[in-house]
């Protein structure tokens, strides 16, 4: 039986707890939701003792299940104000799952000028929160090397850097890479490194040793259901390692990780370049997947076993997509960062105007070191570029204010750390892109209005994968089911972001769904381990509506209201090259996204 | 006949319109919360096309009626997100009530890209827009002068500095003094001047040439009003020029000016210090009204007719309350700032710990130069302090912070200049003293919690003189009508609410209500004043709730719920010393204020 640990901060305590009833079908998404909503006052200011961090990993976390070992991470979202569940792979979630840990609740905060920094270690019934004030205002690749010596189990190691120790709102939760100590896994989203560093807690580790995988109360429909997903996984040309004659592999994923799609957003006109000031970057191929598969190649061939950079590389243990890579240095062929996603690569890069991948490798290091989440980074640059405090395209230039986080005193090294609308409201700029103060990712609402909706109406914020309606507007997943630039997305929408709340509560990849969706087979082999996995039939859309009603019910007694399922105004009033359209979904439609909810 | 202006800035035209029946009761506040409510759409971007800025003396403006030349400027407010009045003395109201000019709409703006900077003419029948691009980027001392120069008819200018130019948040609208060229009269609060930037507009020059005063329509009950309104005024305590047995002054406001409250509110325990950490400054005396008064002195001993320091100074022509100061430099007996009120002492001494009278005077010259709202500015610095830029009590740091202004690279520069909200934010401050948006004034809401209710629940953001409930409170007008420490002042500060929304519809400068509240014939002449002008009997509060009832309606369009009506959370949780005490009126309390409007 799994239990939950609740930690109070403010005493410096643990407690075990039984999972109550209620809680017992939900784990991942639906748990860290449930408890915020149940525990949390929404009006609390989301960086005092209020608020809440919980973290869940998913229901099959730890399970033999493919793909399936991803870790939630919530609490009432310093950048939005709202509810927020933000989602990693690396180890933590299958370490707690195999040592039965349905959540952590860290509550409480140490009272008002501690200066102290803690850190907690989470294993097979046991809980020890210790004091690390000197890990405490150095880089994550450095600290998290640290730990990872100290421990030889191998943990899960989550936990915030400079950027949450000092609350600022683009601060994200690392995880550790799965073979080594690098920051490269990120609960990115929503400011959670904050709140984090608001209960001045710096690591979390979690050691699986003397666990074993959570059992399924029907294993033979388990066996089944995993399956006959992972046959589906492997064989669809999106996630599938498949090889072609010759032996090579050709997957879309395994090859080129999610980074394929800068080169085919940017075809399609929504990559957003220059600050969301065009749909389409010359430079896109430079800081493609296509560009980083090249350079490993490169670099293997230049300097054999010496050479780290990879593709086709697992984000937490038992993942068969293996999307991720690890991107050389070009002249040593060393590991620089791992991994370099699409949506960094677009933040860091053709957002920026900056086509030099090294330049974009480095900045992504440094996000990952200093704790940022890349996004919000990469449209705060944006927003100091706007500004006048750098220029588009300098890529050097951006590297140097990165630089300058480390530095407290440096007032721009604080505000290149704020999140874009911080940074955008400070430096007087009117073309901020954000919803409920979280920045857009990398696909402009415009001509791909689907994924506009799911920014507007989403409990996130702006967030792609709350609804990743790309799959059917751009990546003719399932056929193409509907044109980009259709004006009437509500219901994708929202088939998205129930489908999407649900699987972030079991554990799974949301990339499983490129091939579920494809293939009836894989969708009821999902189906069926989760069903298994519990001891009865679960209706997929029903769960997900279910956990996004508490989700939205957190916000509107928070004090949103549907003006806040708005994208802003210059979405509405600028056209954007080379479709030259604007944002033309109307607000009666947005609306109906969830009207019955 | 008085007539409407509107200029449209995306067409740079103007066009004269009769002020339609329906606003034909309406001036000031009154007006401008009428236009922007009808005229522009609650979801706006505040500082993009689709606001407005609306400018309108106060119904008697320009009148003989005592004191009552204060100019209203309203639009959507970019620091709070809602509707916003912000209400000034100086020479235009007083400029356009002579000429019949009841309101001026600004309305558009030139297209995106735009670099040109424009500037208004109103005369007599007359108006002119033109390219003042040479006056861009200039501090208001030279800017004011180099204007008051070219425009012999000493005319009211008013318009926005570097900080509004740039589009910040704690940007205020200036207005010239009255009998030269010094930016000493601000529209200061809700960050208009960057909503004046945004139309591409530095400076508004209102020229009374040609004009009269406008004409009431029973002359004999308005000369009556008036005089009966004056004589409260002259015989009041507060209000009045008294003079002792030995012919010496020594009427408050006139003697010491708005700063009298120094002092007293330190003394009450309430006087936010050190960031809202105590409520008594230790040093209050050496940055009190008191103090300047005895520097103007010293300084008249001293320097003889070459001093420039005075107190007992009006703000705009017509005031017999003349509660305005000169604040001398030291050494040389020159003026230094002009005026120094108690709000900017407080804000920019107090409350960063800065206890030296010239450092804070000198602070108060820069957000004057800058263009900066003083509250809003000090605010901000507390929360740069707060952050670790500057340490508390360091006057030289702060005025070097605000130097930085000047440099538009200057990330600090452009922080300062951001509002404590934008700025406190992006320095991981979770001690932030704003509601809406708005930084807090000079009376901490725990001890002195009737204005805490204001703050909370006025429609403006944090805003003392939205209902002003220290006359009662603390300064026993009226009899001490309730203890600061009751938790039941819902009533209490929606009277005063009310009643403030009438005066700052008439152009009446508030401080007649320490006077009126005391007097009842002073009272009702008033009353007969605003209803003889028009012509027909007014109800001061039926009049005043139909402005808050139509500016709390735009706010509900905009998206603001009842938890916007809070105060932030650690006023509730942090006992405040010396008296030790929290926030602790309740939500029902707060909620009770408007409940049936």
């Amino acid at each position: 039986m799994s239990r939950i640990l609740r930690i109070d901060m403010t005493s410096l305590s643990h407690k075990w707890e039984d999972v109550p009833k209620e809680y017992s079908d939900l784990a991942g998404r639906a748990f860290t939701s449930a408890v915020i909503s149940a525990e949390v006052d929404p009006t609390c200011d989301p960086l005092r003792e209020g608020n809440k961090l919980v973290i869940s990993p998913g229901l099959l976390a730890g399970t033999t299940a493919p793909s399936s070992g991803r870790l939630s991470i919530g609490a009432k979202s310093p950048l939005t104000g709202g509810i927020k569940e933000s989602n990693a792979g690396g180890l933590t979630a299958t370490r707690l799952g195999r040592i039965g840990v349905r959540g952590i609740i860290i509550e409480g905060a140490p009272p008002a000028g501690t200066t102290d920094w803690f850190s907690i270690y989470v294993g097979k019934d046991k809980c020890e929160i210790f004091k690390t004030n000197e890990w405490a205002g150095i880089g994550l690749y450095e600290l998290i090397g640290r730990i990872w010596k100290k421990y030889p189990s191998r943990p899960g190691i989550i936990g915030c850097g400079i950027a949450g120790q000092r609350l600022h709102l683009a601060a994200g939760i690392f995880g550790n890479n799965i073979e080594n100590s690098d920051p490269g896994r990120f609960a990115g989203r929503g400011g959670l490194g904050a709140v984090l560093g608001s209960k001045r807690i710096i690591a979390i580790i979690s050691d699986g040793t003397g666990g074993a995988p959570p059992q399924p109360k029907d294993p033979e429909r388990f066996e089944k259901g995993s399956k006959a997903l992972k046959e589906a996984l492997e064989n669809h040309p999106v996630t599938g390692r498949l090889k072609n004659e010759k032996g090579e592999p050709f997957g879309g994923l395994s090859n080129y990780g999610t980074n394929i799609l800068q080169n085919i957003i940017s075809e399609a006109g929504g990559l957003p370049t220059r600050g969301f000031r065009e749909g389409r970057f010359k430079h896109a191929a430079k800081i493609s997947g296509e560009a980083v598969h090249e350079l490993v190649d490169k670099t293997r061939e230049k300097f054999g076993d010496a050479a780290e950079g990879k593709y086709g590389h697992p984000c937490h243990p038992g993942c068969v997509i293996a999307c991720s890579n690890v991107v050389p240095y070009e002249d040593t062929g060393k590991a620089h960062v791992a991994p370099l996603e699409y949506e960094s690569a677009w933040a860091l890069g053709a957002n920026l105007e900056i086509s030099n991948l090294q330049d974009v490798a480095e900045l992504n290091r440094l996000c990952n070191d200093l704790g940022l989440d890349t996004i919000e980074a990469g449209n705060t640059l944006a927003m100091l570029m706007e500004g006048g405090l750098i220029e588009f395209g300098d890529g050097p230039g951006a590297i140097a204010a990165l630089k300058e986080a480390y530095d407290s005193k440096s007032a721009i090294g604080r505000l290149v750390c704020s999140g874009a609308l911080v940074a955008g409201r400070t430096l007087g700029v009117t073309r901020i892109p954000v919803v409920k103060g979280q920045a857009l990712p990398a696909y402009d609402p415009r001509p791909i209005r689907g994924i506009g909706v799911t920014y507007a109406t989403t409990p996130m914020g702006a967030d792609h994968t709350a609804g990743y309606t790309i799959a059917a507007e751009i990546l003719g997943i399932k056929g193409k089911v509907t044109d980009p630039r259709d004006v009437k997305k509500a219901e994708l929408s929202r088939n998205f972001q129930a489908t999407t709340a649900f699987i972030d509560s079991t554990g799974y990849c949301l990339f499983i769904a490129f091939a579920i969706l494809d293939n009836d087979d894989g969708y009821q082999g999902m189906v069926d381990t989760v069903s298994a996995f519990l001891g009865k039939d679960i209706d997929v859309t029903e769960y997900g509506l279910a956990v996004l009603k508490k989700e939205r019910e957190f916000n509107r007694r928070a004090g949103f209201t549907e003006k806040d399922d708005r994208l802003p105004e210059f979405f509405r009033t600028e056209p954007l090259p080379p479709h030259n359209v604007t944002f033309d979904v109307t607000d009666e439609e947005l609306d109906a996204v969830f009207k019955d909810l």
